[in-house]
C-alpha cells in the first residue's frame, strides 16, 4: 500500500506559496474554494491540492514532511466524515494546520468537526466552523499569522474588516431589499 | 518530523502471533486489555504496542506496511477523541482493521466512535462498541475471522459463545445473588 | 407468529456466493446495491435478500442457521433505524456478521448507528459508516477477509486500492472539471 | 448457536403471572426491579427472568412463543446500549410489548432509548423513559391495560395516583426538609 | 385564559370509538393520519380531534376526564416541539395514553421524542417512532390492547401480522422492481 | 383524576409576593433554592411551591389562573426530563413564564432544556440555561422586568451587576488563591 | 477594530419604540420577521436593525448602552451559529434580552441554541424556540412584559390568545381542508 | 453598565508578553494552566488574566484593542457554556484568536465547543479541543505561530515533538507499569 513512487509534488508556482490548501477529495473543493477566495482578495499567494488521508497516505507525509522547505507558513485542510487529514498533516509539520469541517451528508458535519477538533494533547489542529463560514474563516485565520510580520497583508486584513463592518452599517435596515 | 530512526519493531513472539493489538496511548490499555483477555482465552497468539497515530506517524505506517509480512491477519486499533489510528492503518494495510472507540472524557466517546466509523467510501474500518465490549467484541470478531480457515479457533469460539449462553441461562433469575 | 412453513431459502446461485447481503426492507437496496456493486467487481460470488427481523424473524433465524454450511463466509447486513438484523444475525451464528446503518428519515441514521454499533461483549458486529459509503465499505472489509487466503481476491482488492490511489493523484487539482 | 435443548422456561408461579418482566443482562435488575416493586404494590401476579436477545435468542422466541398462551397479557423488557430484546420480543408476539431503556455507561442511554423506539411501521414497542422512571412507568401502563377489564386493578391504580398527588399537595413546600 | 365555555366536545359517533387520535396542530394529521389508517384496516371504531396542550388546555382536560366514561380505551396523541400534549392526557386519565413524537423542523424529532419519553416515574406515556411509523404503530399497540379481550381485533391484528411477515418472503429479492 | 378539592393555594405572605418560583418536584429545590436567593438578596418577596405538572395538573392549573389575581408579575418554574410545568403554566396565562431545566440524571438536562424551550408559536416560555445557573438568571431576569416600573430594583439590580463586575476585576488573576 | 465613528443610531421613530429587533445578519430577517408581525398586530411600536455582534461590536455595545434612555424597554435578538449578540447585549444592559436562536445550516440551530440559553449565573438571556415559533414568541413575551403595566396591551394579548384558542375549537377535526 | 474606570489593564511584565491567555472564569484556571505549563516549558513569555465576556465586557474590549500594541502576538481564551470571550475577542482585533472549550457541568463541553467554533465568516476563532487538551493544543499552536520567525521557538517546539515521539517509542508496551 505505497504511493511514493507516484510524482505528484505540487508543481512550483509563479510566486512561491505562502499558504497550503489541501482537502481530502475534490467534491470538497465546493467548500474550500471559500479559502482561496479569501486569500485572492487578500492577495496571498496559495497552492490547491486534493491530499486525501485514506487514498493517498504516502501524499499526506510527504505534502506536510517538505511544506517548511517549500515556504509554505500555514497549511489549510478540509475534510468531512472521520476528517483525518488535519490530524495527520499535524502528525507530520510543525507548521500551524487550519482545520475546516466540511459539511457531511449523514451527519451534517458533526462527525468532521468532532474528527478536526478533538485532538490529544501535543499535536494541535486549530479547528473552523462546519462548513463555507470554517473555509472563509480559515484563510482569515492564516491571513492573520502572516500579518504579524507582513504590513501589506496586515494592511490589507484590516481593510477587509473594516469593509464587512461598513457593510453591516449601510444596511442596518433587513427590510430594504 | 520524522520517527523513521527509531528502531521499536515489535520483537518477535514467541509464537508469531496472528493478530495485533495497537493504542493510541498507554492509558488506553486499561479498555484494550479486554481484547487481549480474550484472544488469550481463545488461544490466539497476539502482540501488543502503543502506535500514536499523532505522535508516532511513521511508526505507524511501518507497523501497518510491514504486518502482513510479519504474519498478522487482523489489527485492533484502539483510540479515544479524534480517533485516527484505525482509519490509517487502514489506508496502509488491506488487512482486515478493527477500530475501538475508547471512552473520552468530555464526550463520552461520541468523539471516538464518529473518528472511527465514519471512513469514506475505498477505506474500510469495522467499528465496535465505545469501550471495554467494544474491545472484547474487536477480538471476538478477530476470531471469527480467523476460525474461517482454522478449526481449532472456531471450536474454541464456538465453545465460548456455547459458555455465555448457559451462563445466561444457568442464572435466569436476577433476583438471586 | 411463526413463518417457519413459508419456503423461501434463497435458491442455490450458479457460482456458491461466499458472501451474503441481507436488508431489513427492499427500500434499503439503494444503500445496499454499493455493497453488491463492489464484490461484483473484485469477482467475489454474492446472494442478495430482503430479511426483516422484525416481520420476518424466523427467516433471519434460519438464514444465520444455514449460512456457514451454504458456504457463506461473511454476512453484510444493512438496517435503519431500530437496526436488529446485524445484531440479531450475530447471536445466531459466529460468522462475521457486517453491520451497515441505512440513513433513517428523522435522526439521519443516527439511531441506525447506535442500535448496531453498540453491541454488548460477547456478540460482535463490525461496523460501518452511515449509508452508501457504509455499504461499499462493508464489501471492501469483506473481501480483505476473504483475501486472507485467497490470493485471487488479494490480488483484486490491491489493485482496486491502488486505482484509487491513482485517481486521486491523476486529478490532484480540484479547480479542474 | 442454538439453545433450544436448554430447559428454562419459567416455572409456573403459584398465581399464574399476567405480566412478564425479563432482561438482557443480570445487571439491569438494579433499574428492572422498579417494574417488580410497582406490580407488587398493585397486586399484579408476575415473573421476572433474565433473556439476552444476543446470548440466548432461542430462549427469547421461545419465550414470545409461548408467552400469551401462558397466560401473559403484557412484556416489559428493558434492556440497554444496542438493546433489541423489546423489539426481538414484539417481532414474535402480538401481545403488548413495554420497552425500558436501561442506561447505558458511555452514552447514557441514549443509544439504548433509539434503539427501542425507533421501531419500522408494523411492529410496535411502547418505549418509557431511561432507567428507573421507565420501569417504574411500564408497570403503571401496564396496570392500565389490565385494568380495562379488571375492576380490583383500576381500583388499585386509582389509588395509587390519588396517592401520589395527596403526597405532593401535602408536601407542597420544599424547603422543609 | 380559559376556554371551559366552549362547546367543542367531540359529537357522538355512529359506532362508539375505542380510540381517540388526538393531534396538537392540524398540521399533525399528515403524520397521524397513519394511526387512523390501521385502525381502519382492522375495524376498530376511532374518533379525530385536534387538542392542542397550549393553545387549548381547558379542552384537554375535558377529554381526558371524560375519555373513561365515553368508551374510549386508549387515546394516542401526536405532537411535536416541547410536546405537551401525551403526558398531560396522562396526567389526567388513568387510561393507556399512546405518544406519536411528530418530526419537528428544526430538531427533526428529537425534541418532540424526548419530551414524549422522558416521563417522571408515576405517570407513564407508551411512546413510539418519531412521525408516520410511530404513528402506525400507535395504532397496532392500541390493537393489540384491545385483542387482550376482543377476539375479533386479535384475529384482525394476527392476519396483519402474516400478511406483512408474507409480503417480505414474497418479494424477497430487492433487484426486482 | 381530579385534585380540585384538595386546598393548597400559597399562604398569603407577610408582604405580597411578586414573583412565584414552583418546580415539579421537592428534589428540584436543590437546583431552585438559587433562583430564590437572588430575589431574597434584591429585596424581592417571592413564593416558593412545589407544583407537579404531572402529578398535581389542577393545582397547577389553578395556580396559573389566580397567580395574575395574587398579585404575581412573573412566574419562575423549574422542571426536568418531559418539563412540562413551565409551558403549561404559559398555556394557562398571560404572565411572564420563565422556565429552568433541571439538570436531569441521565441525558444531563437536554431533555429538560428542549422540553421547554422548543414550545410552538402562540405560547411563550421563556427559558434558561440547564441549572443552577439558570436559576439564578430565572431570578435577574424576574428583577429586571420587575425593575422597568420600579426604581427600588432598578437600583438593586444595577448595584448587584456592578458588584460582580467589581470582583472580577478585583481578582483579575487566577493564579492567585 | 473600532466602528465608533460611524453615525448609525436607529433614527428615532415617529412614535417611540418599546421594543428593539436586532439580529446578526440580514438574512435573519426572514425568521426575525415574524417578532415584527406579532408587535405590529398587538399595536406594540418597535424598531429593527441589524446589529452583528462580530462585525459591528461597538455598535452592538452603544445599542445596548442607549437601549434604556431612549425608552426601549426590552430586545429581541436573533442570531445563528455561534450567536453572541443576545448574550453580549445583555452583558451590556440590565433591561430584558430576548434571545431567538436561528436556523443555522450545519447544525439546525442546536449551536445556535445553545450559544445563547447557556449563559452563565449573573448575566441572563430569556431564550425562546429555534427559528420562526421563537420569533413570534419573543415578541409574545415582550408584550406580557409590557402588559403587566399596560391595560392596552394587556387587552390585545388576552384577544390574541382568546382568538387562537378559538381557532383551534373552531377546527377542530384535522380531516377538513 | 460599563466598567471603562476600572483600573484593570494587566501590569507590563518583566519581558513583554508574547501570548495573552485569558479566560471567563477563575474556575477555569484550572484548565487553562495546561496553556501556561505549555508556554513555560518552551521559553514564551506571557500573560494570564480572567476576562469575563458578560460581567467585564468593556474590559474584553479595552484588552483585545490594546493587545497588539502591548505586543501580544496571539490571544489564547478559554470559556464555559455560552462561551462568547473567543468570538468578541476576534471580534475586536485581528491577532490570532485562539479558543478552548471548557467542559460544562450539564453538557460537557458541548455547549461550549459549539459556542466558540462556530463562528460566521468574517471573524475568524481558532478552536482546539474540550478541556486540558485544547488549552494545552492552543499553546503548542501559539508557538507554532511564533516560530515562523523566531528560530528559538522553532527549536524548542521541534525538540517538545521529538521527545513526545520518543516518549511513546519507548514506552512501546502498555502492559509495563
Amino acid at each position: 500500500m505505497s504511493d511514493h513512487s507516484t510524482p505528484s509534488e505540487p508543481a512550483p508556482p509563479a510566486a512561491a506559496p505562502r499558504v497550503g490548501i489541501v482537502m481530502g477529495s475534490r467534491s470538497d473543493w465546493e467548500t474550500m474554494q471559500q479559502a482561496a477566495a479569501r486569500l485572492d482578495a487578500l492577495g496571498i499567494g496559495h497552492e490547491v491540492q486534493v491530499v486525501s488521508a485514506h487514498r493517498t497516505p504516502d501524499l499526506l507525509f510527504r505534502y506536510a514532511e517538505q511544506a517548511h522547505a517549500r515556504g509554505i507558513r500555514a497549511i489549510i485542510a478540509g475534510a468531512g466524515g472521520a476528517a483525518h487529514l488535519p490530524g495527520m498533516l499535524a502528525a507530520k509539520t510543525a507548521l500551524p494546520v487550519l482545520g475546516v469541517p466540511v459539511q457531511s451528508k449523514a451527519l451534517n458535519g458533526l462527525d468532521s468537526l468532532l474528527s478536526i477538533v478533538q485532538m490529544p494533547a501535543g499535536v494541535p489542529v486549530a479547528t473552523f466552523a462546519i462548513g463555507a463560514a470554517g473555509a472563509a474563516n480559515a484563510a482569515l485565520f492564516a491571513a492573520s499569522i502572516l500579518a504579524l510580520d507582513d504590513a501589506r497583508v496586515r494592511e490589507a486584513l484590516d481593510a477587509f474588516r473594516r469593509r464587512q463592518t461598513d457593510d453591516v452599517l449601510a444596511h442596518a435596515d433587513p427590510r430594504q431589499a
